[in-house]
């Protein structure tokens, strides 16, 4: 594997991007963040032999006895990745790419993070790019250690152990440049793409983000332009393998944030439950479709609720609404 | 459990850190980052038993065919738990607290999650107090989320799911209160910490750390201020729940954060390694001991390439050498 990616350099992730929503015709993000107390009903079957695999490993690593709690997540893992395959399944088509939220995994542990592991795995399956969305950000050894597990993958003295193999990850800067460097080796190695943190959809975000520097204009802004000095255009898409989250919420700051990263791919979380609409995303879209992904989690995967009708159903026709709406903008 | 816990609340963590640094008259905490490449040999034997479960594990989600990187991670994991066992039991005695760095044992996948899991356990069986160092943030659900799994566990309809159980966790703040206060939440129910980035130890964090602010000041120090005003002193210690990160190897900026965080637990990282002494530290500890935790990892555990002998007593006598040395500062 690493002579091959020697020999044939990975296609910049700005390119994959621009090709797989032109293929897909779609710039809409599968949200995955399941709520273990509101999975899909039929989806959630715990299957016992997977539920049962996942205490023999926790026995021999010397965990699970006495622990009462330790059941139940064995269960609620497996009937996460019940339901995210499902709505893999049910919503993917309409979308580009699938963006597990690492948080909603993690709270599980271990049966949570083979999960998600296997929840990718469906998603790559399926045609989906994969963002793992963990905003990750740390001193530069441990964020070679973050870009190993997420992206490249870590040599052993066993042989090479690959990673999550995601498409792209989420990062926060605040540890700023020297933080970053090494995920931007490993996205080089891996065609993958980097989405970082410039300003976020939740009311909060004002408190740092927003805090006006003595140079002129706001913290955002100086992250911004980390971002656009950061990466290189694909040399077919003209976007960067780094990109930028740009909270749908915060619609007022998106022109000025395409001026300040003409080249980058925009992630827009915040479209529905968090109360953003796409029909206020068109700056996002000024270098091309590519240059900007809707990210949609709970308004997909909840749905039903809403319109009635099976979850798979309703999530596939709410997906396919916000494809729609997305693709009519650019 | 919730009931109990309601009737008698949780034990502040900064009473629960002075009492700890006291019995163990230690203010040092282990770091766990272990390297693949770098375990300790004799101790790094994996278990078969270990190795066979995790790919049990692996099938019954449906994964693990025809990925050749998939074996190797599985005996890397096992390698890297006996590899922390075997660090926690030499070193432990000498220390108040384990760190384990998650990023070294996410880049393992879900087999390295368990390590994760059977090294804290491993940690609280021998009376340390665990800081997962995670440097998490996120916007308010998926803090929620990241909370649950690191502290106070999550309701599912199998029952409640316990997390990682962890003491305390540390924190980037860059997404603003709203994006920590899941975390307070989950601090003040589970007696647990928090150690909010303010001020690294790399280069890189002058690009947005030190970035000089309208009203005055660095960034760091109005994350000083948030810092300061999220907490509630301990009867007993004095001590905040709402501790700070501040690198060792920027002692300068030491005496100016005591000053804006006059109650807060101070998380000391990159002595020995990334070139922080010992004896630099001083002002941290104004308030007392336990307000200052010095952390080291490689320092310990590679302890035996510079002072000969088994990695276990080099690492058992580089603890005990730090431990007098920060012990003779206050």
């Amino acid at each position: 594997m690493p002579a091959a990616a020697e020999a044939s350099p990975a296609t910049p992730f700005g390119d994959r991007l621009a090709a797989a929503v032109a293929a897909r015709e779609s710039q809409i993000v599968l949200g995955l963040d399941p709520d273990p107390s509101k999975l899909w009903p039929d989806a959630a079957g715990a299957s016992a032999e997977l539920v049962a695999a996942l205490a023999g490993a926790e026995r021999a690593a010397g965990l699970g006895a006495g622990d009462g709690a330790r059941g139940p997540r064995l269960e609620a893992a497996a009937a996460v990745l019940g339901h995210c395959l499902a709505l893999i399944d049910a919503a993917g088509p309409a979308c580009v790419a699938a963006k597990p939220q690492l948080a909603c995994f993690e709270r599980l542990g271990f049966p949570g993070w083979l999960a998600l592991e296997a929840a990718v795995a469906r998603a790559h399956e399926n045609g989906l790019l994969v963002i793992a969305d963990g905003k990750r950000g740390d001193v530069p050894t441990s964020a070679r250690a973050y870009a190993q597990g997420l992206l490249d993958g870590v040599g052993t003295p066993y042989g090479a152990s690959g990673g999550l193999h995601a498409d792209a990850v989420t990062l926060n800067p605040l540890l700023g440049g020297d933080a970053l460097a090494p995920f931007e080796g490993a996205a080089g190695r891996a065609g993958a793409g980097l989405f970082v943190l410039v300003r976020t959809s939740n009311p909060g975000a004002a408190d740092l983000l927003d805090a006006e520097l003595a140079g002129g204009g706001p913290l955002w802004e100086r992250i911004a332009g980390l971002v656009a000095g950061a990466g290189t255009p694909g040399p077919r898409s003209g976007l960067t393998e780094v990109g930028a989250v740009c909270g749908a919420t915060v619609p007022q700051h998106l022109a000025r944030m395409r001026e300040l990263m003409p080249c980058a791919p925009f992630l827009l979380p915040g479209v529905g439950a968090q109360g953003g609409a796409v029909g206020d995303l068109a700056p996002a879209f000024g270098p091309g479709r590519a240059a900007g992904l809707v990210t949609a989690s709970r308004s997909i995967s909840d749905a039903h609720a809403q319109a009635g009708g099976t979850p798979a159903h309703a999530a596939r026709a709410e997906a396919e609404r916000l494809r729609a709406a997305a693709w009519a903008l650019a």
